[in-house]
């Protein structure tokens, strides 16, 4: 994009700050928690509004939960999707909000709301960047689909079947994906890809209901089972035992390190923040960074059993459960890997404890080389005027594989957060600055690949 | 006591059911939870008013924690003591409950209430038991001292305190301890000691807060550290790996073992009323006798961390926490085995898991030759009308070495209870008819006890 196009774009932005402001403000006033059910119907239509408004065709896909609102507008060679969510996360603890969630709040130029970073505040900047395009520089120089899914927090139980039977309404040349911040120095932060999710629940029981605990003498406690069986699956190096558990794991190229690198993820700052003497294993440098973007993990997000609450009870429970989520890294599969699970257990003689899958997501992610990676640095180093960060892949989880991956459609993950935006936690919030320039952005890179050459994105992403 | 004084007795009993119901049932509304610090204060003026109510001298004598309620009644050569406990466990779970646990409720002629066997029932048939001796027989042959303290759930820490200061006041030539059961053939059993406790919480902090699960690939994880610091205290095997855990166990002698084959423990009805295919490491036959009742225990009472409600949550514990109780025997020593289980804990390497000492008591036991028993089993056998049966050591726990062992008073064991009453446990329970035949029983005692020659009694318990 030339400066006299940019120039024209900015103006029309600046024009229309109150009516794109205003836009943000009507979605963060709706308590859309895909969790407790609130207010996604009207959330849903507030999006379609927002794509009519703009002059886009737009209709809600039933899903078997809440449906996908999505958005057409625009004629060329290319086309460019944008994928976003519309619900949020619940906001409790409320109480540590300085200003209550679903009533917007500017604060020195910063807005606070649930959600406003994870993700509304890109979702409506798409559809800005669009009317703002249209307005400055005329007709849209290719395709552009919204796919807003209204599940994400919940864990997109339904873009596998989605993505599946609406494949061809969803192709697109390159994908935008929902969201991205900035690094502690104010530097813009892009993601290549997303680690997959293997979610399962354990559960033992023993006796058929809780005992005094004078029995345990002679009778099973199912706690410690439950303690027997996770040795069964984890070493005291944090290595995982499930059989073949690394095998499909992809390590990271030299210049995937070398973007890791750019990265400058701050050691000290980050233990000092966590209050940790070390990391785990006392890994650092390299090997901190390889293992935090390109290792699967295994993590007890969960455990529970018998007796929790203050001062003594002496009971022996009958149940004992746990819940672990597992980061998977390409090209590991995470139905694969739940079946190895379950073959592990049984072969440590496990036979007994109950494994429950409640979600999977495989990974996915975008090499760096990949031309559409290209014009997002090109398009973000002008209008931020300095070099973004890439990161090759989240440690994070979304349904980047059926939608992106599946479809050989590049994704590349950016948006309007800050540092400090505080998603999924009291006082989220974006800087308003940060929300023009993220919709500048998007102009401009709808601007530059409505123009690329086509065989550059031909390819599919492998 | 003669067939015709049995028939007087019993006829009062009888006659008073709605009025020793009545405060059986009163007792019973009160959630005398210790470990949550609910109405405790009514409890112990319940006891008090009910005390009184029969004529006794009472007061509440002040501890570092609840009081304990203490009566005197009557006059003679012997003093006979009651040790019970007004304080009962926590509810929950409360889904499990049939009627609400503090809304005692008659089914079929079986009373359900938290506390009522565990020990309510005891308590007040006690009480009971004096009001109607006099009003059957005339003045009580004998004096007679009600112990009742607030704080057996959570361990009775201050007993040891309320021993020494108040040697005095509770000597006795002989105490009833709180409670008792039948076996699953009916047959009334006492007990003549009582397992010591040892009981922890151990505390396991990593990072400063929980942390979305992406960061599990390199901050350690609070549930994953506290599952391996457990693997340090027990193996597969159950053997508990505190050094010098069994260095002070005393085997049962020939004798102690013929008292546990005549219990006939119904070893099938057992595994089959609480579901399980097999006890503990297969055992059956002595093996399973002498683990059961001379062999200390390591029981994972509650097992804690990060998120247990419905479905997802990608959340890094940064805490997790567990409660054991170690039951122990003869002639273990609590602190001396809190001091090693430390050191095991360190010399594993997890000088950073905390260990809370949250109770400590001996074990304690009376010998089974002791001519108090012969008194026990003789009116037991009258009053129930079958051979009754003498537990050696229980494998549950209570202040009787401070209140009994170290002042030398011989003790036995038993009370109202049934085969399932399910202490601790949802829907506990006594049969109605085991209350009537308690109080009676109790009865007997007094009238035998009082008129037994004195020397007798006047042996010291080693």
């Amino acid at each position: 994009m030339d400066e006299a196009r940019r120039q024209r774009l900015r103006a029309v932005i600046e024009e229309r700050q109150d009516t794109y402001l205003g836009w943000l403000l009507d979605a963060c006033r709706q308590p859309s928690v895909a969790a407790q059910g609130t207010s996604m119907t009207e959330m849903a239509d507030l999006c379609e509004l927002l794509l009519r408004g703009i002059g886009a065709e737009t209709r809600q896909i039933a899903t078997a939960g809440y449906p996908v609102v999505y958005g057409e507008i625009g004629q060329g060679e290319k086309t460019l999707s944008f994928y976003d969510h519309y619900d949020v996360q619940p906001p409790d603890p409320l109480a540590l909000w300085e200003s209550p969630p679903f009533e917007p709040t500017i604060r020195a130029g910063t807005l606070y709301a649930r959600g406003v970073a994870d993700n509304k505040g890109n979702l409506v900047a798409r559809i800005a960047a669009a009317d703002a395009y249209r307005r400055a520089l005329g007709p849209l120089p290719l395709r552009l689909k919204f796919i807003f899914e209204g599940e994400e927090e919940i864990g997109s139980p339904n873009m596998h079947a989605f993505a599946e039977a609406q494949a061809a309404t969803i192709a697109a040349d390159a994908c935008i994906w929902e969201a991205g911040y900035c690094d502690t120095r104010g530097r813009r932060q892009f993601s290549l890809g997303l680690k997959g999710i293997l979610y399962v629940e354990l559960r033992v029981r023993c006796a058929s209901v809780d005992l005094h605990s004078s029995w345990a003498a002679i009778v099973p406690n199912a706690a410690w089972r439950l303690q027997r069986a996770l040795s069964a699956l984890k070493d005291a190096e944090d290595r995982i035992l499930i059989e073949d558990f690394y095998a499909r794991c992809v390590p990271p190229t030299e210049e995937d390190m070398a973007a890791l690198r750019a990265l400058d993820f701050d050691e000290a700052g980050r233990r000092e923040l966590y209050g940790l003497p070390q990391f785990s294993q006392g890994l650092s440098g390299d090997a901190l960074l390889a293992q935090l973007s390109f290792q699967p993990t295994g993590n007890i997000a969960g455990l529970w059993s018998g007796y929790s609450g203050p001062g003594l009870k002496t009971v022996l429970p009958h149940e004992a459960a746990c819940k672990i989520d597992f980061r998977l890294v390409p090209d590991q599969d995470p139905l694969e890997l739940f079946a190895k699970l379950r073959a592990t257990l049984d072969a440590a003689g496990f036979e007994d404890v109950e494994a429950t899958l409640l979600g999977a997501e495989h990974p996915a992610r975008t090499p760096i080389d990949h031309p559409f990676v290209q014009v997002v640095v090109e398009t973000a180093r002008a209008t931020y005027g300095h070099e973004p960060l890439v990161q090759p892949l989240s440690p994070g989880s979304g349904p980047m594989y059926p939608l992106c991956q599946m479809l050989g459609i590049p994704a590349v993950s950016l948006g309007v957060g800050n540092e400090d935006s505080r998603n999924h936690a009291p006082n989220e919030n974006i800087h308003l600055r940060d929300y023009w320039l993220g919709i500048e952005h998007i102009g401009a890179i709808i601007d530059r690949f409505g123009k690329a050459s086509g065989e550059c994105f031909g390819g599919a992403v492998s």
